[in-house]
């Protein structure tokens, strides 16, 4: 191939072609052009106030780093805006102690404050002993993913009220909402289509808003920043990892945007108009407070604690 | 493997394990079951009246001749209802000639009536004429297929609305609805997830109201009834088939019915639900009549004579 000039600057060699756009960009222009794709689709969807005070979720990885230092440069243009780093420590042995490191000492770069929460003090378990504990009791109905995602749902939402945020940055990409919107569809949750929206609702005093400033830009992309711009992240794949069906799912959408590139824009559009019709037409679910923790629940008693009980039964 | 007793009658062996239900079934009793199926649908979606006049599309392959089969035996039932094949003959030498041959001998057999309507007539071309005038004039944004779904859709109201058919029946499976909804996803085309549906809403006198008895049924089965009843079809592919991104998302349903059975119909209620979402929430398309051919349409010219101009342009 030749070597070709940036579009952006025309000064600069290109190291980075963007299929659905054309475009061909420089390290410096496609850097920025993602920090001004986070701006654009914060506007967009008025994901932030010029005074939040915003908790990023941290996980030591590549996608969640990256948002970190958009999100850190983005707020220095707000002064009564804050910014706080915040991370669940699962107990996952030599993987996530790993990881919380280097979220460490990225926020310690970044000079920006780090809280972690454990599954340990708040649920007693880490998510080790969970998974042993799932193994001798031969209770295998449920993947150790399943516990993680409705534990760690709930500590992230514990700790971002903890330190005061208004709103809770988490790094969902493009390629996470498409997988996770044909992932409903295949499951028949079409409710959670109308829940999983790039800035949630309020719904409850104790339910800290979630935005996802990365819901528009592909995974590759937020990948890429991170490489560019030289952070430092984790790149193991978590010993438990064991989603079958997400996984033929990302294989099939990668291999839909290879032939048809903008596809999973596409299918981002035809979930945001699903969406809006399902807003229009269904009542929202009321929240109440979970009976045994008070955490905000649609049940008596929040999956979170059931799944608990179970694993103690 | 075992030679295994039907799990309905308990007397004849197996020959077919449908994995979504768990059954074993007898030709017979799996004959039966196809039958009633097709029964529960027309029920469950009201799609037909007792005394409806119903054209059946019959292209001559396996779907559509072992619709008409089951059809004619179901009106058998309903003295003020009658049955009519219709066909469109798109003009595709060495295919569709020798489909309707098998289509006529299926109809003689049943003792159905059966009109044939063909692009020629109505277009002034062949389809055959139409990929020549395509290619010499290097007009090729629109595959084959492209022309001819438009085309046949509009030949097929015609001649039913001829033959005084007061409902249009077609053999889509399960199967190629499921792909459809993938497809208007991906296309970003979630109005057509609206208007697509089992039984299409009364909306101009003009056209015909469509049905599909099939759209709970895999194709599997489908395929299977004809090869069970003895049925004569056609099963070459069409010369011209071309629709790569519906063929990848095939291979992608099929390949997750394998791991996850019954996912088929987790994703047609999905659909279900988002079209009842879509129906509360949007305004239906108003239906004019084609300035040119007088057709219903929502445009003022209708695609199909849009299409013929650009040929002809």
């Amino acid at each position: 191939m030749d070597t070709a000039m940036c579009s952006l600057c025309k000064r600069r060699e290109a190291f980075f072609f963007r299929p659905y756009s054309g475009e061909k960009l420089c390290r410096k222009c496609f850097a920025r052009s993602i920090e001004n794709k986070v701006r654009a689709t914060i506007a967009k969807y008025g994901m932030l106030e010029y005074n939040d005070r915003i908790a990023v979720a941290v996980s030591g990885g590549k996608d969640s780093l990256s948002l970190l230092h958009i999100l850190g440069k983005i707020e220095e243009d707000y002064p009564k805006a804050s910014i706080v780093a915040v991370s669940v420590d699962e107990g996952i042995e030599g993987y996530r102690d790993e990881a919380l490191k280097i979220a460490a000492e990225n926020c310690e770069k970044l000079s920006i404050e780090h809280h972690v929460i454990s599954f340990k003090e708040i649920y007693g378990y880490t998510l080790d002993e969970i998974v042993k504990r799932l193994k001798t009791r031969g209770k295998s109905d449920l993947t150790p993913c399943a516990y993680c995602g409705v534990l760690r749902r709930k500590a992230l939402n514990i700790i971002a009220r903890k330190v005061n945020a208004d709103k809770l940055a988490t790094a969902h990409t493009l390629d996470d909402e498409t997988q996770t919107i044909l992932l409903n569809i295949l499951h028949g949750d079409i409710l959670r289509i109308a829940r999983e929206k790039p800035k949630t609702d309020e719904s409850h005093p104790k339910l800290v808003r979630r935005i996802k400033p990365f819901c528009e830009i592909p995974e590759k992309e937020t990948t890429l920043y991170a490489y560019v711009k030289k952070i430092r992240f984790q790149d193991k794949p978590c010993p438990y990892s064991s989603e079958a069906l997400r996984n033929d799912i990302r294989v099939f959408l990668n291999r839909m945007e290879q032939k048809h590139s903008g596809v999973k824009f596409t299918i981002f559009n035809s979930a945001e108009r699903i969406r809006q019709a399902l807003k229009e037409s269904s009542e929202k679910e009321a929240l109440k407070e979970c009976l045994e923790c008070g955490e905000p629940t649609t049940q008596e008693i929040c999956k979170a604690c059931q799944m608990l009980h179970e694993l103690e039964s």
